[in-house]
């Protein structure tokens, strides 16, 4: 089978997110070739200043600074719209569709307020609008929402969709800042913007619970309908008492089918601490969704940044790839992966495991029987993190030593035991469990 | 347009599972409809015993007790194997992919001890073999693997994928259990089976973590090749322990890509308590993906249960179908629902609101005012949950009250924010933040 063309992308845009996708287009070629059945290059970027030098620009890449020469190029296959803005980016992505070719946006504000006559042009002209980046990032929600829980009626979604805002509001609790002192401090690790405005009173977080709520319920996006309240005007007593209650604020985007009608807004709200979303801190992203038959679902991860932005652009790159490329009884391939392409990685066995060790033994209260077992450790390689002895009641002759390990080759976890279980001083088997710090 | 003849699916099996996916095709028959684009319809259903009485099973429905009879009807648009097992379902499913049906599947340990001859026919016949409802029930983490994260290269993934023992050391942490009596609770309740072997030894996990380890590195499945412990020999002291050093014990199916190879394993892990995942408790499910881009998401929801995985199967026959009816370019509606049938829901404005309210207000210390807050707050139908009132200092002349309401319309809110500013013993403004329990 003679491989197919690379399917050519056209960048309108370099900046962050531009920059990632080309990055991870680069570094990740062929396992995304695997998934997509097709290789996936980017042909042509346009940016604003020709100047500027530029990282992840291979050789055979075009850069110019006209963006509507891209759009036009009828060897283009893919338009990725990563301008932002709702005027050019509208007209540039009106007259893709034009030309026939599918765009991919992280643009959640000329979605939330063009959505639906961008949304019709696609379907008149048979070509797709993918825009998975733009709401929280590199978390699969909008296909969640659009395929993964398609059997229910949706009750209510409530997201984290902020992450400059969340950042604010854990500073707020953790440090106990006013909202103006932990603005400042988002501002100087760069989380929030020199002008916060669109973040910080609801308007970015209002776009994107537009777009989810479209979704979830079948509607038409109506920005306009939406109520938005920010944070600006929260006290740091509201979250201390809150604290009190057993809750955390959140600014959350909520939408919700009423009895009357569905409620679409975003304020700061009281959760209470123990339900997972309360746990979601600094900068990171989540969605709850309830649905009548699964209940409720959750999905975290990272709602901003370069890297995890790009990530949700390349899925979009994939999924219309997929679509141009694929039979279209498989358009996905069973394992993700296609068939011919499954890799032959060796599944390693328990030995040969990287893991960190928690360790339970019951040793003679002695002096020296802590010295040998380190020294055990030490010899064969494995490092200790953690110590905890429980200290002996008066009369008792043994006690327990708890040692947590750094991670370490598992085979020599089992060489230790074996030489910690046979000191005399070590009255039991060496309990051991596996640690994982995920991170 | 004459509307397309519905979608005809046969369900092999209606026991739990089967007969959730009966009530929802029945429940949401028009929401299902208008995201797929054409009705979707149980037409035949082959059971074990044809005596017993069962729910959800309409008029027009047949009722067999000889499932071949459905993979070989060529009116079956889709097959449902939801029988389990390895050895009848087996061969129902090969029969199935034969007969040129796509087919659904719950069944984990089908696909884990024979998934890639399954998946081998599927391809080569040209049709569909979809199973999100074998790992984590309702939460979609198949398709996040499989179409989300598809710009990554998967690092690792952990999961608490068996609800049993989750549930089970959730109990063994909560009320300080042994493992036999936190086993005899959770059989007591149902969560768990008269013989637990499969839940408690790993053996579930490892059939979820082996498919999920394909998907995220695009090996063949490889069951044989996994490393299984379960949680049958965990002492209560080491959950303990665990606890002091600031770590929780939960099962987990990891699949990690190491230096020399990849690891394939089910094992109680301790996991920092900071982590998301140690906060899921109960008999809930949820997976963490790190990828090399994304950084780490988390998917979260009911890992089991009659509605949740039924969710999940729903959720393939409307992929399956949007595949079969929609137009190629366009098999995901961009909306989640098809262009024309977008619902006109009016979106509330935010005084027909449903939800709770913190108020915070500074008050006069001096006998009545409280009851003169309470009384407004009755007279305008809002109810109280929680009460704070911080305690005057000896000098001070006013303190703050803080109040908690049940769920209310928000015009009265403010109705009752407007008269409790009115009484001269209210010093402030009253501050008001929505609450919401998120259940």
């Amino acid at each position: 089978m003679t491989p197919m063309k690379p399917i050519r992308v056209g960048l309108l845009g370099f900046g962050i997110v531009g920059s990632g996708v080309a990055e991870i287009l680069e570094r990740n070629a062929e396992e995304i070739e695997r998934r997509a059945g097709r290789r996936i290059e980017v042909a042509r970027i346009a940016v604003r200043d020709l100047d500027k030098p530029r990282e992840h620009i291979g050789p055979t890449i075009s850069v110019i600074d006209d963006p509507y020469e891209i759009v036009l190029d009828p060897s283009i296959d893919i338009v990725c719209e990563l301008i932002g803005g709702t005027e050019i980016a509208r007209d540039l992505v009106t007259e893709a569709i034009a030309q026939g070719k599918s765009v991919i946006t992280a643009n959640k504000a000329l979605l939330a307020l063009h959505g639906n006559e961008i949304f019709a042009a696609a379907s008149e002209r048979g070509v797709m609008i993918a825009f998975e980046a733009a709401v929280a990032g590199g978390v699969p929600i909008i296909k969640a929402l659009r395929e993964g829980l398609t059997g229910n009626r949706i009750e209510w979604l409530a997201g984290i969709i902020n992450g400059t805002t969340n950042y604010i509001l854990s500073e707020m609790r953790d440090k106990g800042l006013s909202f103006a002192a932990a603005l400042a401090d988002a501002q100087a690790l760069g989380y929030a913007e020199a002008d916060p405005t669109f973040d910080i009173e609801g308007i970015d977080a209002a776009h994107k619970a537009t777009l989810l709520a479209s979704i979830a319920f079948g509607i038409p996006v109506q920005f306009e309908r939406a109520h938005v309240e920010g944070i600006s005007n929260l006290a740091a007593e509201d979250i201390a008492y809150a604290e009190k209650l057993g809750y955390r604020i959140k600014l959350l985007g909520i939408a919700r089918r009423g009895t009357r009608g569905i409620e679409l807004r975003v304020h700061p709200t009281l959760v209470p601490e123990k339900r997972l979303i309360a746990s979601v801190e600094g900068a990171m992203n989540a969605v709850m969704v309830k649905g009548d038959f699964v209940g409720q679902t959750l999905y975290y991860g990272k709602g901003a940044g370069k890297q995890a932005t790009a990530s949700a652009v390349v899925a979009d790159l994939v999924d219309v790839t997929r679509m141009m490329t694929a039979d279209p009884q498989n358009r996905v391939p069973h394992l993700a992966f296609q068939p011919g392409s499954l890799a032959d990685s060796p599944i390693l066995s328990s030995g040969e495991f990287e893991t960190a060790f928690y360790l339970r033994m019951r040793v003679a209260d002695e002096p020296g029987v802590l010295a040998d077992i380190t020294r055990i450790l030490a010899d064969t390689e494995v490092s200790i993190g953690a110590l905890l002895q429980r200290e002996a009641e008066a009369d008792e002759p043994s006690t327990d030593i708890i040692l947590l390990t750094h991670r370490t080759i598992e085979h020599r976890i089992d060489t230790a035991i074996r030489r910690i279980e046979a000191l005399a001083t070590v009255l039991s088997k060496v309990i051991r469990i596996r640690l994982e710090d995920l991170v």
